[in-house]
């Protein structure tokens, strides 16, 4: 990992290098995403098997694109108990965290008669999206789900590509069935999204689609956003340590490469106060590469976006944290709380040296779906809120219109929209 | 008006017809946009000095971009004491009604040291687009910008077309100045939507861009989309009148009016069990409509999109009024609140006979940005929730990590994500 000072120059080099992961491509898939979508607006069915016979190799009609009882049933016979035990953990933790994030509807009443609030409402069907390909993410299917579920959404279905056998991995299954999916289909891609958001024959439509996938799945949703409501789009996995001289530097390390082997655009970022923990960390992450398992990931991972950033004060340390405003935030210094105050911009915060970021990759309860490359200075972590709608409540006595209609009708005709001052006035003047 | 009898097929007919008024020729001015923007990227303020030039026809360059003191002193002496006046006391409502939608960051704990919690945060910057062209809206104004006020947002920018004479509306200008804008530039269209994303050397860039405009602005504001946040697409206004026997027929009349004026693509539809006040609300809306001044615009309106729609029963007609739902939706009968409970999508509910909507537009504090075209079903109204962001706060004690660290380690190798195992197991296993 290289190690730099921070200072303007530096941390502007480094921003510009992160945003480069953002796909500048786009119009490159766009025409072809394009294609799909219009394509399953008009065929429906016919369209999305098609497109799974040619991008999954897989023979699916009307007949057999929903998972069946048995289906999941063989799933469960295929599944490590010790995993399904952990699921079952993990659930409970993360339903719990979610349920805290449920609010009310309210009002407010004058004694005059006016009444005015909120009214939250669940969406009626949701999907989420799971992709297939290299990994497969039983954690993802829970973190998805169940901010829906708590939410109260009636209908949440799932879409996954399968493999040529028509088979979808077994863990996806058995991580939809315990967070509660009430439909899953198999097909995936854009022809996926693009099936959820204007429904065919066999897919439902839905009020909002979230989940991960590849470039085709983010444009995807992209395009059909406004049609049907989209979480924000996700991007490469980033980590962002800040720590002083009390942070251990193994431990600092191994939650560097934690991020760092999730695919080569992953960033791991150190930002110390101590040029001594810099010199460990650099050391401890060297000793773990040799050791771990996918090590040429975390060694390309390393190479394009990881860096080690010695600060001159905790001030600018954490001011460079707002700016990069990471996807996983850990504070690993004295008085981290205090430290906590000052950050404006994360995805998820984790305070202390025993909250290692995977604990809330899997197990700990806040969502894991966050935002990416930035973005966390205006999108929030996966949510309840994401779930719902508000309608705005207004109910007025005759009393309580009578007294301020003037002031409407004013209004309304500085405007010049006639019709809406008429509306007012014709309760209370005769013509 | 044409009156109906509500049924399946008039109801899927009319679905079909209100869900025409999206634009579906997109692609005819997408080009455009994603020129705009790719030129605004590169060139910065020169582009948008160009565009401003080409399509304003004014001469704006980056000394008089921004609007002076002068120029807003200027525009309060040529603003209607009296209009000022009642922007005044709007805006108390409508802060008063937002801040009851604040929210707090909160934090749950266990005794074995464990701390879980969500951390509430303004948005530091936020864009408000306003339109120029045909109508002057200062209450667009008070709407888009005090919800941001009110999250707390550090620098709330606005960004306007101005004539060719570089003026931008008075009421514009005093509208901005009640609500606390901090900066207004003189761009309009596309341009500004691509600088507010991009900045340039004249234009912040912000973190969420929001309001109201033509197609280029929307598309503008799609595009851009991820590289900041923004706000729902707008549509053409519309209203839903769910009444029984007990509503007065001129009343109802005059409010399904109030949105048809706005322009030919609005939609007023009235859904109502008693066959007789159908009949006598035909007839008001045609006497209201000879005398008022948008008569023509009324008129096209009510062709193309209104209805009277006569239902067998409430529950059939509440049904009906959930699968629109409408932007606007006033409940004018017997025991109102009880059809309100049974209500899932509309934007805001209005809620017996004095209860007229242009009260909401102007007056009572609920936002008049609110999701139209059946998007009601997934969007909100504009709210403080959309200027601030939540970032996931996770805390483990020694104790409670060694508790579950097995759990976590287990999960991690069952998705092959070995360093994450690693990151746990380091904390409490010697190599």
């Amino acid at each position: 990992m290289r190690t730099l000072t921070l200072n303007n120059e530096t941390k502007k080099n480094i921003l510009n290098d992160l945003l480069k992961r953002s796909p500048n491509n786009y119009a490159e898939f766009e025409g072809r995403v394009n294609e799909i979508i219009a394509n399953v607006r008009e065929k429906r069915d016919a369209a999305i098997f098609e497109y799974t016979k040619m991008f999954d190799k897989a023979d699916i009609n009307a007949s057999n694109v929903k998972v069946t009882e048995d289906e999941i049933k063989e799933a469960y016979s295929l599944v490590d108990e010790k995993l399904l035990e952990v699921i079952r953990k993990a659930k409970v933790n993360i339903r719990d965290y979610h349920e805290k994030q449920k609010r009310n509807s309210w009002f407010d009443s004058q004694e005059n008669g006016i009444i005015l609030g909120q009214k939250i409402t669940a969406l009626h069907t949701a999907g989420v999206y799971v992709p297939g390909g290299k990994a497969v993410y039983p954690s993802s299917v829970l973190m998805n789900v169940l901010p829906a579920k708590v939410a109260g959404v009636k209908r949440i279905i799932m879409t996954t590509p399968c493999g040529a056998d028509g088979k979808v991995y077994p863990s996806t299954l058995v991580a939809a069935k315990e967070a509660g999916v009430d439909e899953i289909y198999k097909i995936g891609g854009a022809q996926a999204i693009a099936a959820m958001a204007f429904g065919t024959e066999s897919i439902p439509k839905v009020d909002k689609i979230v989940g991960p996938g590849n470039i085709y799945v983010a444009l995807a949703k992209k395009a059909v956003f406004g049609y049907v409501s989209i979480d924000s789009i996700a991007g490469p996995s980033e980590i962002l340590v800040l720590a002083d001289e009390t942070a251990n530097p193994k431990y600092v390390a191994a939650d560097l490469l934690s991020q760092a082997e999730h695919d080569e655009m992953a960033s791991a970022i150190l930002i110390t106060t101590s040029k001594e923990l810099a010199e460990k960390v650099s050391v401890e992450v060297d000793k773990f590469v040799a050791k771990l398992s996918r090590k040429e990931i975390i060694q390309k991972s390393l190479d394009n976006y990881g860096y080690i950033l010695a600060a001159d004060t905790l001030d600018e340390a954490i001011e460079a944290a707002n700016d990069i405003a990471s996807e996983h935030l850990e504070i690993v210094t004295k008085n981290a709380f205090e430290v906590m105050t000052k950050i404006r911009n994360a995805g998820a915060i984790f305070i202390g040296e025993y909250s290692s970021e995977p604990l809330g990759d899997y197990f700990a309860g806040p969502n894991h779906v966050l935002p990416t490359n930035g973005t966390a200075k205006f999108f929030s972590p996966l949510s309840v809120d994401d779930f719902i709608k508000k309608s705005s409540i207004i109910s007025y006595s005759k009393e309580a219109l009578q007294a301020v209609y003037k002031d409407i009708v004013q209004f309304a005709e500085c405007e010049k929209l006639t019709a809406h001052a008429n509306s007012i006035r014709v309760r209370f003047e005769e013509e």
